[in-house]
């Protein structure tokens, strides 16, 4: 039987803990998190990066670097956590250049600076193929802080920070040079997500939020996962989505639907959260009393339902959201 | 310029910690070592397992995930501390069986079990060639009870656990059937190395090891690296290295030095470490006070003297010992 990550998923729940009043949640988030002395939580979140996969050869090695710490702290951020300690394990072909893991260095070293983390470690070996990356980081929280993706309640309203679909766009952009259209805001959305830690915090500090994910594989997936570990179903409104102006240029230079590709596309790194209706004010104002955050947009609410269920509203239509794409029905249907 | 490891590690040493305040050890021993509140101490490790580099690609399915914790367990131990938390990275080709990734989940389980560690997570990507595993274990320990490997102090005595060169014989047994030599004891001590969790916390609770270092890479490196971040010289008696009798069965019938074979291998992860002169008495006595404890065996000494130097003392002659083998020269010379 061939693997699938939720095939490999259910082997790892399987496995007991066997000091179990240490961990209060293992699989299912975005990062574990683990008792410490007094009212702390240790956040634990791990990322691999391989050549050809999650970067592309010929990418700076310095985004590389810096991304690969974007992303995990993107998981932090999404459980509300302060950064900490990171350690890196390096796979590299002989044939790697020295200038090559310097410039990487160069880019982690930046990010680690901009958000206060350690790295403090790590690991080397000779990778027979291709680069290879992996990265762990450890950050923190008070227990009662912490933000998970299970605590939504009918009748939360959804909201996602900056806009989405911008990082696919500068990936096929870098892609494709042939395709003719500059984007420096697309292109940097792919190479370097902002790692949303600062709201984050104040979600969890504020406790804001009742429910928090990252959308590190795109809206459709994201919405589906905080739906289904919430019990709930979820409805976005299709003209809420937000979307930049770079990537609705994008878009009408190719003859797409920004709001469809938006809709299909992942890697944005953006926050997706649930907030109850009587808080829904304090998030609109934060663009007042919080300038540095991104801008942040209501696009649909918690439901009752079947639990994992995301459904578009547009107009009289709804469609079903899928992982990979839509099936029509009717309101009801 | 092509990579070496120490110029990995150069790079590595030259970022800045940003919260340094946290940070007891970065780059340079077994664990990173980070302040945590009160008197504690997090040890955090990680180690990175790829296909035909660490680990065969016919080896048992369950000794790969017994062996890819049981190594993060050996850097614990040489800390001193005790095993927290444990998160996995599995980059796998689409080719991999299911039940290939169960087994592996089945040794980790095991070793898990064994030491009380909770696996709380990882990451599962693609990986186009081979796969690439890797593990970040946290662990605990109270801040002045942490071994480091950089506090011996000249005349100290230098101890090691259990027998060196049995793993590297088990490796070969395990590579080249027709050798027709049969040893259980070495096929599993490369399989599954035994991490000296008991014995680093009784050194490190009793007070009794001024440093400490695991012999992942054998003798030759591991006491190079001690002497080396103590500022001191090793000697080495040739006739106390200890030696298994599966491993002098096994060197009689390749016409092999077992001691040479020793004293070249790697693999082993025993402790090596360092005791006071004070305190030889009551490492001698633990055979008797922890009859759980592999066999402990004094084999050299700290000295004053180039750093990082380490000599073989046999009769008349001393041997200066190289990470790849030996040159020979006379007394003082």
């Amino acid at each position: 039987m061939k693997i699938t990550e939720s095939s490999i998923i259910s082997i790892a729940r399987s496995l007991k803990h066997h000091n179990a009043s240490r961990v209060i949640k293992g699989i299912g988030d975005d990062c574990a998190v683990i008792r410490t002395p007094g009212a702390g939580a240790m956040l634990i979140t791990t990322d691999s990066f391989i050549e050809g996969v999650h970067f592309l050869a010929d990418q700076p090695p310095e985004s590389v670097g810096a991304k690969l710490l974007a992303v995990n702290l993107s998981d932090i951020a999404s459980m509300g956590g302060r950064p900490g300690e990171a350690v890196i394990t390096m796979m590299l072909p002989d044939s790697t250049d020295l200038e090559w893991v310097e410039r990487l260095y160069k880019g982690l070293g930046e990010v680690a600076k901009e958000f206060g983390v350690n790295v403090v470690g790590g690991d080397v070996s000779r990778h027979p193929d291709r680069k290879s990356l992996a990265l762990t980081l450890i950050g923190r929280s008070r227990r009662d802080e912490v933000l998970y993706r299970s605590r939504g309640i009918p009748g939360d309203y959804l909201f996602v920070s900056g806009t989405l679909g911008d990082a696919d766009a500068g990936l096929e952009l870098l892609r494709n040079p042939s395709l003719n259209h500059q984007s420096t805001i697309l292109n940097d959305k792919y190479l370097l997500p902002s790692p949303r830690i600062e709201l984050g915090r104040l979600l969890a500090r504020t406790h804001t939020a009742s429910a928090c994910i990252d959308l590190s594989d795109g809206i459709a997936v994201g919405s589906r996962q905080l739906a289904e570990a919430s019990g709930l179903a979820i409805e976005l409104n299709r003209s809420s989505i937000p979307i930049s102006n770079d990537l609705n240029s994008y878009c009408q230079t190719r003859n797409f639907d920004p709001i469809d590709w938006a809709l299909r596309a992942g890697g944005d790194y953006e926050l997706l959260f649930s907030v109850p209706p009587g808080s829904r004010r304090r998030v609109e104002r934060f663009a007042i009393t919080h300038p540095t955050l991104p801008r942040l947009t209501c696009i649909g609410q918690l439901i009752s339902g079947q639990p994992g269920t995301v459904t578009i509203k547009h107009s009289e239509l709804s469609e079903k959201l899928t992982d990979g794409g839509w099936e029509h029905f009717k309101n009801g249907g």
